[in-house]
């Protein structure tokens, strides 16, 4: 290990500070597309790559990327990063951790003129998380040739479009076609980012190999009963919507505690216009079932369903579950999960394999080319999306050298 | 039974339906304290009262009452009624059945010249609901002596005070204390009521005796767990506030399932700003908890909080649960429940005992004198505070009777 590599993890936390000081707030940090904020947040990338030897750009949807050229033209491209974009008051590390810390690494190769069967790319993706436009994944999408042109008249909450919000910051929407890249131009994708769960927390370990990204099935349940009296109706007559919701959220609970990695969540419950002394005539829920792989999670709902209509029976109440929204899983690529595992054991540490229960950039590239990831610990018990999001030094420090170890050791 | 007896269910259906056309609403039936279609009903039920030959006044809060005094002087008197106010969309026979009736009875017994030991009077309460006033009971609460003057500065919600809205109704509300009745002139009251529940509707029968009018617990709730990712955290390191509320409603039920006439209802559920893919980190629930004696009500909270208390503790969550209202059971006087369990019997039908979940002025009545209540079938599946609320003109009628006889046969 250089002497560089011992001080990885306190640059990359200084560097983390420094973006989370430009926010489109007085206090907090939020960066959302295309505002001030977020091109002042660019810039400061780019300038960091030019500072760490790297051939940066701005691209025509503000992602950033600064390259490392292979003395081989004709090889591969490897593309190593995260997002910069944040949620609305958010946390630090979501993104910024992955970007910063492969800027880190691949400056100490290119500083010190290590050489590659490839080129190696750091990529900032200028959008992942959905909030100005209700659309997701801008910047990556564009790089798998799957970016929408219809989304460029897209509006935010004051009415601007994506085109003028692009336009007015200097890019060209009519470049974006042509941001695609080649699938076979490229080698894979590697992606390190904060856990945002509290898994390696729980398992007092600072990294772990990503096995897949989980595919999503959303349901709206809605419960039709039979309002009453509460003082009126014996328990055994009543047709109780909420009673029938309270099975539902258990029953996903326990159904979803019964694969490894599946997950279920009722985030939204209530009884409309429900009264204290009133017994409820109707119940509405939300379903968000997760699964590394989408037979495990496909089984899961075909279950719950299954349990719904028995509870309905039972109960006699009617229940009506609408899907709005289905999302395949995506799983890493073996090659990369192997290499970043191999890294991992390198560095002393035990391999922890764990799901991505939330959508990332990788999901993108993994379309088009080999992609995997690395989980970071999330400190504060798990949470993310929130400014209690945090990462220890000690942490960045190990994640950037296995990184680090990883890119020199990768086959071309 | 004379001639005039077999027409009492037709003439008291036609009467429901004479008031139910006198309405706040062109559409519907809302008939709420002093409003011009309260003193409407108000003065038809005098008029009526005097055409069936009895002493007919409307008193300084509304309520009407018609007399047959007992030809001895130093009787005691008998109340027989209930209320002649509304909730709003009401149904044509909460309390409006228990007035007719009663008037249908005394003007039978009156036009006969039918000798009694006590003196008899119908009386139609102004007010039970609590609907234009946030409080209950107003007509039989100044009849005992418990009218709270203070109650005079109450607003609706145009901002008008009890006082001014009886002054225009041409009412002198200092003449409020003078209603309270001498309890030792009081020989007891008898209230008959649509059940506003299923239980008889189920053992298709027309009448039953109540043998108490429950007591009440009211429980603001509230779970405080963690908030997270609906994707990222583990179903086993989960505190989901909502995972938590579901037991609670599910202990709920089956706690209240475990003693005749004790119910429990869980009104409102809510997860504050819930989102479908966050694990809900706070939920509020409400809790009505109600029994026909406070010792089985009693013993479900205490066990409903004990239970609540180890859900908190294997959940990680916290459990704050806030009593906002107790109110006692009042258990029915036993010589008026045996009076009309004879008459039932003598009627050729089966003696049905129910407590009444429900508040009624009879709980206002039972704190000075003997009161007794008797219920009359609910069809529609038992519903009530809604026009989808029936009574069958069968059913009416055996009601009426069924009351005569009790009336001929009390002892003064």
């Amino acid at each position: 290990m250089t002497e560089s590599n011992r001080a990885f993890g306190a640059a990359i936390m200084a560097r983390v500070e420094d973006l989370a000081s430009i926010s489109e707030t007085a206090a907090g940090l939020t960066c959302t597309y295309m505002t001030p904020a977020h091109q002042a947040t660019a810039s400061r990338l780019k300038a960091w790559m030019e500072e760490g030897g790297l051939m940066a750009s701005i691209d025509a949807l503000g992602n950033v990327t600064g390259r490392y050229p292979s003395a081989n033209p004709n090889a591969r491209t490897l593309l190593v990063g995260s997002h910069y974009d944040t949620v609305r008051n958010a946390g630090k590390y979501d993104g910024r951790l992955g970007v910063l810390t492969a800027l880190a690494v691949v400056a100490d190769l290119a500083q010190g003129g290590i050489a590659l069967p490839y080129h190696l790319e750091v990529v900032a993706f200028s959008e992942e998380e959905g909030v100005r436009f209700a659309t997701t994944f801008l910047g990556s999408r564009a790089l798998v040739g799957q970016f929408d042109m219809a989304a460029l008249a897209m509006k935010d909450a004051d009415g601007v479009t994506m085109e003028a919000a692009l336009r007015a910051a200097g890019h060209d929407p009519a470049t974006i076609p042509a941001l695609a890249r080649d699938p076979a131009s490229l080698l894979g994708y590697i992606e390190l980012h904060i856990e945002q769960g509290p898994v390696l927390l729980e398992k007092d370990m600072p990294l772990g190999v990503v096995t897949g990204i989980a595919g999503g099935i959303r349901l709206l349940v809605s419960i039709a009963g039979t309002a009453g009296h509460a003082g009126t109706v014996p328990m055994g007559l009543r047709h109780d919507a909420a009673a029938a919701a309270a099975e539902i959220v258990l029953l996903v609970e326990r159904r979803c505690s019964a694969a490894p990695g599946l997950v279920g969540t009722v985030g939204m419950l209530t009884v409309p216009n429900g009264a204290i002394n009133v017994i409820p005539g109707r119940c509405e829920l939300t379903l968000d079932i997760r699964a590394p792989d989408d037979a495990t999670r496909d089984a899961a709902v075909a279950d719950i369903r299954a349990e719904m209509a028995a509870i309905a029976a039972r109960r006699g109440v009617t229940i009506a579950a609408d899907e709005v929204m289905r999302a395949a899983a995506v799983p890493c690529a073996t090659p990369i999960q192997e290499a970043l595992a191999s890294a991992i054991t390198r560095a002393g540490l035990p391999v922890v394999r764990l799901a991505s229960g939330a959508g990332h950039d990788a999901m993108m590239l993994g379309t088009v080319t080999a992609a995997g990831m690395m989980f970071v610990r999330c400190g504060n018990g798990g949470i993310s999306h929130n400014p209690l999001e945090t990462v220890t030094v000690e942490d960045a420090d190990v994640a950037a050298r296995v990184l680090r170890d990883v890119l020199v050791n990768l086959p071309g």
